[in-house]
């Protein structure tokens, strides 16, 4: 064995860093994670990450050109929460079902590659497990693929997870 | 949950791919898999995949222009099947250390993205395994990151696994 360097053990005291998101695919690799990753025997923490997208500065201004009004932008923002706060909680009720898993969660405001890779820096992840998108086409066109940035600079393995067609 | 689709579950007959080649990192992500994935109760089967390089068409003519000789090319075609021999049994000798995962492997000639892309998709692989660089930074420079490709192009998911620095 070439590595000095022992990996760690199914169960004994992992840390799993799962990003989550609004999405379906997000939701499919939290399944896919505690169906084949999380060890059925206990010990493993799961560590649900939820980047949380920064308000964006063009939201003061609307389409036509007009200021928006401090209610409207405090709508936009408690809209907002309410999606991450949904999204968070849909996981944790994944890993509800899985009672052998400890569950933490963290929530962060910002750029989500920038979270996920500062979460799993931060909590010292063993794995971080995600699906191939989120976040949308058009932030994804924009910001490159979350996902690929995560596995070209995590320094944990990182689990790519994409939910089938059929 | 969203997905219609149940993800497969550990140990209950899952194929596992592995690239496997002669670098350290590929070492360090088989060892990673067998003690992080691959069920202890046993059940999977890791498939060893190992892309052999095609030899390249300017291998004929060497750095002076002059031909080389059939005797000169036979004996770089046997050092890269000796390399390719050497690789494999390495990855061999690390799962017969788990004598509860079959293990099956699969050589091919060709582009690693390809042959690890296509053996995932012929042996229907639940997952695949890889290291995060592999084949050479010259080789990486001209094809791109191996493991990028198939995070983006494989249909399973993709475990990216980078050897720790220390």
């Amino acid at each position: 064995m070439a590595s000095a360097v022992a990996p760690p053990t199914a169960g004994a005291g992992r840390r799993i860093v799962v990003a989550v998101d609004e999405g379906d695919e997000s939701t499919y690799a939290l399944t896919w994670c505690l169906a084949n990753v999380v060890s059925p025997a206990g010990g493993d923490t799961l560590v649900l990450v939820h980047a949380r997208r920064p308000r964006p500065v063009y939201a003061a201004i609307d389409s036509s050109g007009y200021m928006m009004t401090s209610d409207v932008l405090a709508s936009v923002e408690r809209h907002a929460h309410a999606v991450s706060a949904a999204a968070v909680d849909k996981a944790k009720r994944l890993c509800a079902e899985h009672p052998h898993v400890k569950v933490e969660t963290l929530v962060e405001s910002g750029d989500p590659r920038d979270v996920i890779c500062d979460a799993a820096d931060k909590v010292g992840a063993d794995l971080l497990v995600m699906g191939s998108h989120g976040y949308g086409f058009i932030q994804r066109a924009f910001l490159g693929s979350v996902s690929n940035h995560c596995a070209q600079n995590c320094k944990c393995p990182v689990l790519i997870v994409k939910r089938p067609k059929e």
